[in-house]
């Protein structure tokens, strides 16, 4: 499977008044890794893989984390970012994130891979994953 | 049980570059509308509580949330947020988020009731939540 | 002239280690604050008001604080936005944010009444602000 | 002058529903920029100066910014960041952000090199800024 790894270090403006992370905060990080997962699948960033296979982007259907050990200002956390399951339209996406070799939190994500729905241009529906992305997903 | 209902309204920074609300910023306000709830069950502050109490406050454990029906700059949402099961130390909170009258997420948080501990000061460890604040989160 | 006032409670996660405002947070309240100002003054959403004249948008070009009193979580502050002078196609707004009845903010902005460049569609240019936000904004 | 460098990536998150960079994310990696200037002077995180110099940190006072050019997700950005004025107790930060060489915004701080107040210590007051600190932000 294609993995993702980035190293993240806490800054200060992601610490809430108790001095650990605003865990909002791991949120948007999850977010980012999994744009980077996708642009590392595709060979392009998502302006230009939405534009190439026709859709509108991998708005998040679930998500959910559970945090294991706490990190402060200052720690250096690594993100392990992969999809673990493809199906037609969606996948799910697992996030491992390590603090100094610890599993510090446990996320997952459920994506849909989404286009306009040509039955009503007001509203989007899931596409099928193009062959290529799930096999540079699945891939390694 | 205690309901907090919180009514917000979406700003322009909430959304992302689809223009929909990125939904790191629901969990932001997720954890808020948990602060509120605390504060009414106790009468008081995080501040005061944490005080009263002799406790640093309520750390997530875990979180998720599914999104049913996209929102954006402009709408306004309904947030529910109750205590749905208490532990000796820990608790679970459900957020159900309405969207013109309609279910756009539902949430959940598991949450410790949290001090230092005393064998182990630089760590916490999960407090026994005072009978006094679970009579008042089931209360109603 | 016209004045936007909004009171806004500080959230546990507009803080930060030190347990005050991180201030890039009062740079997106004061964001929402020209935008509820603009609404007000021309009774449409962004969305509204867009379209009605034909713009995108009021981009920053240049904005500053000064932060005399800190602030902390459950302080309730009272923002005032104002319009302080309007040119052709920009204007100055002025946010004054008050603890307790006591000036802690002082902040400006300078923005831009943008839309398409019509020689140039990838770009965006200064339009003219219609008259009757102009008046509006001056009114009162 | 010490001048800290730092790439940095724009993320989806970062950005507004048109599709430039929320201003107030600026304000937070310039915030990160310029701790990370401080550490460079000091050879220590914010963790280890604040403990070594009895001080609490360097809160804001004054900031403000020029956005010349807009950023969009998947912009690279150089931040560079430096001390151009050092008073007794406090100091002016000058960043400059260019985006393929171009300058894009230039902003500047205004900090307080802060301790607890002996004569009130629920206030802070200024303490002067170490020899050391003074020359390393001076140097190079």
């Amino acid at each position: 499977m294609l993995v993702n790894r980035r190293q993240i270090e806490i800054e200060w403006g992601d610490c809430d008044a108790a001095g650990i992370v605003y865990y909002p905060r791991y949120f948007a990080y999850m977010d980012a890794c999994t744009a980077h997962l996708i642009e590392a699948a595709t060979g392009l960033k998502q302006i230009g893989w939405t534009k190439k296979y026709g859709v509108i982007g991998i708005p998040m259907v679930d998500t959910g984390a559970r945090f294991i050990v706490p990190a402060a200002y200052g720690d250096i956390l690594d993100f392990e970012t992969r999809a673990i399951e493809i199906k037609r339209s969606s996948f799910r996406v697992e996030h491992k994130i390590y603090k100094a070799g610890v599993l510090a939190i446990e996320a997952h994500e459920v994506r849909v891979w989404a286009g306009v729905d040509p039955d009503n241009p007001g509203r989007i529906k899931g596409y099928t994953i193009p062959d290529e992305v799930v096999s540079a997903l699945s891939a390694g």
